[in-house]
């Protein structure tokens, strides 16, 4: 049985994806980023999908990159805002991939795995550059030369299974592999309890993928 | 004045590439890691170069990649061995300057930096695959895919000037540059005054850099 690191948000695409891998017959080790990110519900709820998807070990790793700031996701004084807007939001958190993927890859590493999956989209998505497939296969090109496991022969598969699937896609397939979405979290500003706004970007998306794939919302909203 | 980000160790290769940068007319943004390293004395080298060379601003970053283990420099239960050896050595990091350089690529993107100096030299080295030009270029890559200021026009360099030189020539160089040596502490054992062992890899090298460079080794050895 091979192993592979998950990247997981504790988002409905990183559970989606954690549940691919289990499918597809992977000991999975899952990892999570506390980055300062103001919405840290979603840790809580990373913890409980791994346990309930079949991780074989769960991490959260410190990372601090808030302090570097930038990001209406992890600096104060940015509030994040509605969805909707042209251009590259301001939820963008500056390298936030190549970092994620970059312990990823030392995780990997150690555990000698043979892939990492995550769970970026670049159908319905925040228009992130570090979600496209251009982006993906450029650090799989550069994990290949980065590594003492890559030298000698061992690389670790960069694996992003939803990459061109859209919201509604990603509901559906979550569904069959049985994800409970009502413990994903989502939202941009979730609160405590993992409660969403409902009028965030990531809130939108989600919303019109449950109504496209005609499969009832679970998420619970703020009052 | 553009900007930069130099990723400074504190050793003698990263201070010389500060002085380069310095003297290429940037103006320089320092950042050290504390990465659960035992050799730790680094640290204290680092502020100190970043002062002396001129550096506008410096940032020691906690990172947690010691929790992941794997390397005589961060396990405990792995020894820092003596030079020599053939193959990639343990006192490899897994994935190290790729989780260095996704730091450095996200100051970069939120300081408008234009570039980013690594001190890494694939010569007079320890046979890591992160530190070969090949890995720089591929990183490289990545990066123009990466981030908000790529795709909006604003691309950040990897610079890695000492690549191809012998650790003779970053002697000769960092000496014209008014680096001092006698404040770099390169040592993978050194005790916390910075003291260096004389017995590592690191040491080795540096000792017959300073030898062929034919200029007095400012380094303090451990008693």
């Amino acid at each position: 049985m091979s192993r592979s690191v998950v990247l997981l948000s504790g988002g409905m695409d990183s559970a989606t994806v954690l549940a691919i891998a289990r499918d597809e017959g992977k000991q999975c080790f899952t990892l999570s980023f506390d980055y300062g990110q103001k919405h840290s519900a979603e840790l809580g709820a990373s913890r409980k999908l791994a346990k309930q998807l079949g991780a074989e070990e769960h991490r959260i790793v410190k990372i601090d990159m808030g302090q570097l700031g930038g990001s209406a996701l992890t600096d104060q004084a940015i509030d994040v805002p509605a969805a909707g807007g042209g251009g590259i939001p301001v939820t963008y958190v500056p390298a936030r991939n190549t970092v994620f993927l970059s312990f990823g890859l030392a995780w990997a590493e150690l555990l000698k795995a043979d892939s990492i999956y995550v769970g970026v989209n670049a159908v319905d998505y925040s228009g992130y550059p570090d979600c496209r497939p251009e982006y993906i296969a450029a650090f799989q090109a550069m994990a290949n030369l980065a590594t003492k496991g890559a030298v000698e022969g061992q690389s670790v598969a960069i694996r992003a299974p939803l990459i061109n699937l859209s919201k509604a896609d990603i509901v559906r397939l979550g569904t069959k592999l049985d994800v409970d979405f009502g413990q994903t979290v989502s939202c941009y500003s979730a609160d405590d309890s993992g409660a969403a706004c409902g009028a965030c970007d990531a809130c939108s998306l989600r919303r019109e993928g449950f109504e496209s794939a005609g499969i009832t919302d679970p998420t619970r909203y703020q009052k």
